[in-house]
């Protein structure tokens, strides 16, 4: 066991790119969907492209100008900007088309040693997602790839965007626990930096190509995490 | 098929009675942590006494006078209650025993069919407790009996109490629904009605026992439900 992870009774995980794969996923569901629609385009470009989109429009929730929307909101208002940027008028396509599209980030594969890693971490602590996926994102992602969590929390449920201090501090009150004792578990540092000055236990779990073969960012621990893990089962190996 | 469950996506259950027997558990907790502070007295009287304060005490907060609180705040405030009714002072039990005994709520065994039948009915339908229990409470119950639900949902969930319309509305609301797309599975008419006011489907199960073998209560279907089934296991075969 972990030094000073003795106390931990829950951990929340950060789902895109932590849990799944969102890039190889949604490029995959792009071509297919978008391919009769917009001039020919590098899937994988237009998955990066919406998925920098992303925090740009949690931003705008998190300063409060404009209420809380859940994801599928945000991702829908991201895609017809993506759209644009490709050349595309959205309104060009079928609103049903565009609708399928969005519900891409609905289908995304868990990374390959998730399931198992998760499965082994339930006999010991709580675990659920807390995550930016509305409710219903990660409760189809989670029944598709049969992720065993015992509750989908995360910015629904808390009302409120990661890294906003109240999403992680409304999901530790809803879960009956002090801060110690839960782990935040993530593949981004930016995350944990944010946990961990809320006085949650903060894991790494290193997701090398996330953002494909030529990520430069989160390729390492990068503050004084409390576990650094290759992935999930490694991580069931540590603490489990 | 039944008629007109086609278009069902997701079943939504109410969780004491429905899916988890409380007054043969809360009863064998109560006099097992209490029999030591509590003059000689009658298990079940205890455990019906307590659930007696259950609806008086949420409907202070339907009715606005006090801000949404958990169930569990409520259940702690209703065992002061409780004990008083028995004769026995709260403040002469040290208060770590009484954290305890509330936790029997927690520690619900579900009725003998539910984990099968949820088990059958989670293959075709998103299944989720739409129960006035908080996260935590539905999170240790569905953890330690195996309860095999997608997402929990529920009271602390939507900041409301059944059968204020807003806890059935923002829980179609979050799932991303229709109302006629979502079943109420409850053992209580009450609830069913509630329900089926709002445009949900209905389906009552009947647990003769839930108030004992003397009850007198929701022995059988008072309204024009979609399904009436005797058990989880039957429900399956009706609908699964």
């Amino acid at each position: 066991m972990v030094t000073g992870f003795g106390s931990v009774e829950a951990l929340v995980f950060d789902m895109f790119g932590t849990v799944v794969d969102w890039r190889t996923n949604v490029a995959a569901e792009v071509a297919s969907l978008l391919g009769g629609y917009v001039p020919s385009f590098d899937a994988y470009e237009f998955a990066d492209a919406w998925r920098a989109e992303y925090q740009p429009s949690m931003e705008r929730v998190r300063k409060g100008d404009r209420p809380f929307v859940r994801l599928d909101v945000l991702h829908r208002e991201n895609l017809d900007s993506v759209l644009e940027q490709f050349g595309t008028d959205p309104t060009s396509i079928p609103e049903h088309v565009l609708a399928e599209v969005n519900l891409a980030w609905h289908r995304l594969d868990p990374w390959p040693d998730a399931v198992a890693g998760l499965t082994r971490l339930k006999a010991r602590f709580i675990i659920a997602p807390l995550s930016n996926a509305n409710v219903r994102l990660a409760l189809d992602v989670a029944k598709r790839a049969e992720l065993p969590w015992d509750a989908v929390l995360g910015a629904e449920v808390a009302g409120a965007y990661k890294p906003d201090p109240a999403a992680y501090l409304r999901t530790v009150d809803i879960l009956g626990l002090e801060p110690h004792q839960i782990a935040m578990v993530a593949a981004h540092n930016s995350d944990l930096a944010a946990a961990q000055a809320l006085g949650l236990r903060t894991v790494f779990v290193r997701r090398p190509t996330e953002h494909g073969p030529d990520q430069t960012t989160d390729l390492a621990a990068e503050g004084e995490w409390d576990v650094v893990a290759e992935d999930f089962e490694d991580l069931a190996d540590r603490i489990g």
